[in-house]
């Protein structure tokens, strides 16, 4: 709101297209929005196939603020048929800017353009038959279809993009393989890592969302429970203190010893799925990483433990593998609850069908938090505009927001909950050697 | 369902009835079928105007192990008319025994015989306009009623019921003030006062569903802000700890020194809503006593305060006054979220019109809590059975359950949670003087 | 001190004698001034060997306030000889009111009277040799002694005592059996279990000196570590948060079902300690009960695992089984710090010689905790008095003080804390059925 | 150990000398050992006129391991002498690597050299009497001193050093000043901010060093009380958590909007010092700053409030203008712990002077946390070794240790706090773009 009325009246996206791969809810609608309002025309999908909230993109759609495609329940060649139509700027290359989740957005103009030179050299279509992989199949046939049509359409629209603002922290691993290889073929904008973002909404949103999720879905008691949290990263902090705070008793398991030793030091069991995957009550992968929940642990599990995911894709839980488990059945407890029932009699409980838990059993993370990382989009946008698209200062590289702003969400988000900041005087400001203003802490600080 | 093992063959309850007043939700379902399993006619209504689920009514009514009064909505009339129904079984004066959750069945058959008596004393009928409390106008309506067809229907109705099992403070507190002055027509036991009852349902329930309330209802993040718990009892305990574990500052109000106290000692903020009133964020009214939150304190509030009661009735927050405020306008956001303007332009947020959240908002405490209270209430049954109805040895006053059943409680609850018992030894029981199989606390103790 | 101004001037205890038996601590010498400021003549000992503090007991001595029998470190000889001084009031048969601590000074006027009444029967005097308990071995010496000199004093000293206030659970359920086998000689008044003592002497007095004491003697990072705190009674729950709020994983054992379900909803976890001994860094008995950390456990335990006792008498920890053990070696870290070597190698770090660690290693509960604790003790002996002294209203039973007293405690305490009492109108206080003024709850209220 | 173990036999330290200027303690002692255990020649000074513990600095001097000059208890200019004759290294000009905590020791270095330079152009000595500082007094006395017997001295030896690892927040913001304004005249090795340093001595340090501090000082109760921790970075974290843990209600002062905006995440109130001075009960300066406590705060506090500071400097608390405020009284309650009583009768309980209070008034930081700090300076020194003195690989300006490194340590510490860690697969690996073995997560990663 307050980026709204500080930037809209000079309407810096006047005439640009930005789009964008992102949950398609409420909270991104104001982000959406505030886009529009800053002179953009904006055409939007969603980055998951359940995160969609058909209320709010019917909003946008309605009010004309920009062209969306999204609904809640995609089937995945439904999903990047969107995907795709929301790249396609009628009238144009492509998109200028562009906002991305998670980086299928980034990855379907990347791969394009691979598959475009690929085809320029030897005639060869991508093959939708050399991957097992469900969502890559999809790709490889979107792209087949596209060639056929319109030899060189990814290749433009990639000249055309000047710059992408990551969410997500596998978006952003993404980015930066694709930067260390050389492959990157424009500059990004690190929105994960803004303080505002990656602390607010990683660790406090998942404080919120998880047990709201797990309430609304079972309403199983959480208080006594055993939660076995896996990954104690930013996400993995929030849920192990929301199971806590619920009354839980939390286990950890970790592959990074740093983090670990935080667990450790906040009181919390770090095991292995292994060695508890029978006394376990509730799990929950906020890893960002993948098989996570294999289905031999989901197969030793007690009968109806509670399974779901926090951290990105669906794959941090062998779903695929459950779901072809010889003998299973499902049992649909209410949308988006499902018990799988193994032979031997014992059920385990998935929710969002191994999705984020919080967008498809909840209503995603609480406005406050997604005002602090939508903020943060928009400034990123700004800051494409300054050095990507206006100017050409930044490499095909990914590159964090100025500390500078990164404060400056922050400020803007404090009257609200009350807070009396103290200020610098000049002489402590001195002494420290920051500016009275700020930015107050080195890039090496880590809160 | 351990009691329902135990105790079924032997159907205790075979040829009586039993009535209750209870919340009619899927827990209370269970309890209702444990009745019926070991043998007793059941008859039932809720206890709350909006806590019905219509499903678990429906699905009890359907297989015909209770008759149900009930659906979510209720008008007071309807209320009232409900819980006449309920007490009133064809072919019998009454009911045998008695659940009562807030004591409302209680109080009809008391109002019910004392103006029988005034009636048959001086012929004069109990008058609706004699008062301005809407609930008491119903029941003196109903009572009207009643006499004009029945003249000693609650007379034979009071002689016929051996005892009522009591679920709640506020009930609790009715029957004691009964007892004090001689008027109460058969003994009652205090469920409500069982450590895995009071400790349980009101400490860990209410830590659950509060927050679960909250985040169904509003979206709001409960993180960073201001959470005011009027009452810092059981109810209020659970409820602070719960906004602060979500990551809210807690600021608690007490009439009682001591509760004062252990919320200083907890590092709660112990203020009156008169200081505080228009910083806070979400009010909590917990108190089991009337007109905690009063209009003149919502006018003060700022913007988009929450309000929302989880003690007992509806008059813990004025919403009489609030609903007959000059100028006030209401916005209803969703079911059971009302948003009240004032004049000024600043408005309210009203969950559940004011009744218990957990039970407008969500969808009441989970069923672990649940299990553990309604074992209780079976417990409490059995005992009436056995001191009431077989043998006389109860007085017209209020019983607190044999610490052995509490305890008994909790260890069919424990295995659940992965609990390990460690066992006295005879030389230790008899060290503390104790039996080795308990009970293992003298009844001061307080847990 | 708001005791002292109140009674003062009335001098109520003028010319009596109350004797104490209790840790001679700074905090204690305030209540025995307080004592002494009423009117009364005091003679005071310790109730445990190493819990004086000597410049305490020299400050208590050298203002002439008492006459103080104490020395930290004594032996248990020297303990009953105190103890036996103490009791002895020179120019009277005895006290006229005693303030006792786990009930040694009551046992000796019982265990006196008991030999006593036996010698006059058949002329046997008492044998030490008859028992293999070091204490109590000591008792039978000394009322041998007696015997032979006086052979009515204890006799005497029972017929002069008014009635007793108890501090401590030990001590009370010493007091209970005593009352159930109709033993006991005067009544007692149940200190340990007004709110205002047993919520904060126990929970929040050992929250407080438990981690105080494992510091100042270890030195060692609480956090990270794993800390079993055997019993989750009231002392058991302060140790429990102490030691997560310190960092540490809990874990409880317990024999009693509803304070093990308790620990489970707080996220604690219930284990016996046999399944755990290996693992664990820290552990606190907590119980009351004796032979709660065994030989065989200390033997099981690993290399430099911390041993302390915050229950009450040495004998949690099996200490004579230690010292006793083929081929142990002590090395004494610094005072009250003690590694027991055993022959394979491994050493476990014994804090105060098993004794109360937070007198023996830190300097007792904080004087806020003991306030509450003292002004209770006063108003106890006032109680005594009022009715047992002046008036016989009292049998010789344990009594609990009024609950108006106890909040009365709180209501003195809280100013200091900055909270805001809210205050009851007349129509509220009338509608939950209590006075204005309180009491607030009932006795059955749990707090 | 570890360290020692691995890197021992092959001495790469030998014959080197490595001088340090680190808090005289037990702790360091280890440290000491470690270096010369590796081969070098070790000279050490404490960085703080009271963190010296007497029988530390005794144990190592007496063992030959360093020479040492610290006690406990300097005034300024012996403070200045110590530092001086650690860096004098007889037969050199000087060491080869430094060991800094604070930056004194570079601190002269860089003056020294400084005013050599200005004596060499124009013949001037440095002036004590152009400062009121009484720090920068004793070094202008001590640099004019040792210009007029060797001109050169400060010069060769800063020709001579080849690098400084430095332990402190306030010496890394002054070595990144100097390094900015190109006057370093080293390469420097920030081990402040490892994470097992920052998180670990920063966080869990000071959340079990302050709570230790204040109650073997005061042996006041925290529970209940209201403590202001003025900084909520990495110390303020751990002493907030730690206030909080203790049961204490806590208030936070901030002038970073993200650090403010955690604060309220987590549910402490913000404020500035000016609205609460005259409510809070402790007061703790975790800043890192100077001027935070003022003489004007201390006239408003409440009588009996306590001060601490756990930051750096004891000018975090106005200490020179308390002790020459017109009227003050001082009482020395014990060692440590000074009552100033100001002209209208309150007064304040200053601990350890101002200066750190866990040094001060406890025994510092836990071995476990020194553990990891420690760990990291024999790395850092190692680092030196490789790329400042083997190689010149390194430019003058102010490096992080390698990512990996610090993982190491967490490593090393993990088995003894019973950690079972998982292990990535090598498809898991791939899937996240890390190596098998770490580091795991991007240098922007925050923890």
């Amino acid at each position: 709101m307050a980026a709204r009325k500080e930037f809209g009246p000079s309407q810096p996206f006047k005439g640009m297209n930005i789009n964008g791969s992102l949950h398609m809810t409420i909270q991104t609608g104001v982000l959406i929005e505030t886009l529009s309002a800053l002179g953009a025309k904006v055409r939007w999908c969603s980055c998951n196939i359940f995160s969609t909230q058909d209320h709010a993109a019917a909003g946008i759609a309605k009010a004309g603020t920009a062209t969306v495609f999204a609904w809640k329940g995609e089937t995945l060649p439904e999903y990047w048929w969107c995907t795709e139509q929301m790249m396609t700027v009628p009238g144009a290359d492509g998109c200028d800017q562009l906002v991305d989740d998670g980086g299928d957005a980034t990855l379907l103009i990347h791969k394009g353009k691979e598959f475009e030179e690929k085809f320029a050299k030897d005639g060869s279509l991508p093959d939708p038959s050399s991957t097992t992989n469900a969502e890559f199949k999809c790709i490889l046939q979107l792209l087949r279809d596209s060639i056929q049509v319109d030899k060189t359409k990814y290749t433009r629209m990639a000249a055309k993009c000047k710059g992408v603002s990551e969410e997500t922290t596998t978006g952003v691993h993404r980015l930066r393989e694709m930067a260390a290889k050389g492959e990157l073929l424009f500059p990004a904008i690190n929105v994960n890592d803004c303080v505002t973002k990656s602390k607010f909404d990683n660790v406090y949103g998942c404080r919120h969302s998880l047990p709201d999720s797990i309430m609304r879905a079972t309403d199983v008691m959480i208080g006594g429970k055993r939660a076995l949290v896996a990954g104690y990263g930013d996400v993995g902090k929030g849920c192990a203190f929301a199971m806590r705070g619920a009354g839980a008793r939390v286990l950890i398991t970790e592959i990074d010893p740093i983090c670990a030793l935080q667990a450790c030091m906040e009181g919390f069991q770090v095991v292995t799925l292994e060695e508890v995957v029978g006394e376990v009550d509730i799990f929950t992968s906020a890893t960002g990483n993948f098989k996570i929940i294999t289905l031999d642990h989901m197969k030793k599990m007690k009968n109806n433990a509670i399974v779901c995911n926090i951290g990105h894709f669906d794959n941090e839980i062998a779903m695929e593998d459950l779901e072809k488990c010889a003998g299973i059945k499902v049992e649909n407890i209410k949308p988006q609850v499902d018990r799988f029932v193994f032979p031997d009699g014992h059920g385990v409980i998935v929710l969002a069908s191994g999705r984020l838990v919080n967008l498809g059993c909840a209503t995603g993370h609480p406005s406050f938090v997604m005002s602090c990382s939508f903020t943060n989009q928009v400034l990123a946008q700004l800051d494409i505009l300054e050095n990507c698209t206006k100017a050409k200062k930044y490499k095909n590289d990914v590159y964090l927001l100025p500390k500078k702003l990164d404060e400056k969400v922050a400020a803007l988000h404090l009257p609200a909950l009350g807070a009396s900041m103290t200020k610098l005087s000049k002489e402590q400001a001195d002494y420290i050697g920051v500016p009275v203003e700020g930015p107050f802490k080195p890039d090496t600080y880590r809160y």
